[in-house]
């Protein structure tokens, strides 16, 4: 099999200002984001542009970040930002949407400024929440960020 | 801006055979999947080749699918797999893991054989689980999949 061109669009790119934390959608794809706020949560797909390079991503085993006991692991078994693919996903809370300034104000992401967005999805609980996820022991303490239940 | 070169990798390829499903990752790769057994499901990445052209690219605006009462939406906020980027997330349960055949057994997945793959990360309910989303009312009553819970 050859690898075929698989080409990502950057659609927007974050803006951190403080505490402000949005998405500035470019122009010419505003009209990608009708009926966006009926969601209140989104799946941001976003470019580690920082490593975006050859040796990052063939770096193919890491040390889970912020986890100090977690064993050394795959980098699919990680969210680490060093992957084959330089992608990074982020679930969000969308606050609101100011269309004069083409933003999408978001509760956090932990993306620098001016990072290329590639794609924004509709959070889905129908597909996107899982209510019985088993994770690795290193993991099984961390804080839940938008839910209320013990896991 | 000038658009960058955002460049997905494919790391291994959609299986379909009858009711099995499952991820061939490429030998390069499969090393990245070591401990990802530790986790019952996945967030998988992989990339709409069917709908990878200009026309697709560039249809900012869908019917979302499968949902003949929704109201014309933009594409981010909808799964079309029409998009600027053409790039779709499934969350799957991984059944297995078949070391020999470097194949990620899963429950399910909406691609078809032979789909490039370009990541894949565990599913945390740290970051991924949402308890309160609130969705567009036309995808209110689509029925949950990994979720006993009524919302």
């Amino acid at each position: 099999m050859t690898q075929e061109e698989l080409k990502a669009t950057s659609i927007g790119k974050i803006v951190r200002e403080d505490d402000y934390i949005a998405i500035r959608v470019f122009d010419k794809y505003w009209t990608g984001v009708h009926n966006l706020d009926k969601f209140s949560h989104l799946v941001v797909l976003w470019w580690l542009t920082e490593n975006d390079n050859e040796e990052a991503r063939n770096h193919l085993r890491a040390n889970p970040p912020h986890v100090p006991e977690a064993e050394e692991s795959g980098v699919f078994a990680t969210r680490s930002s060093h992957r084959p693919t330089p992608i990074a996903l982020s679930i969000v809370k969308l606050l609101s949407v100011d269309e004069e300034r083409k933003h999408l104000i978001l509760d956090q992401i932990d993306a620098f400024d001016q990072t290329p967005v590639v794609d924004i999805k509709p959070y889905m609980p129908t597909s996107d929440r899982v209510d019985e996820a088993k994770v690795a022991k290193w993991f099984e303490n961390l804080k839940p960020r938008y839910t209320e239940t013990n896991f």
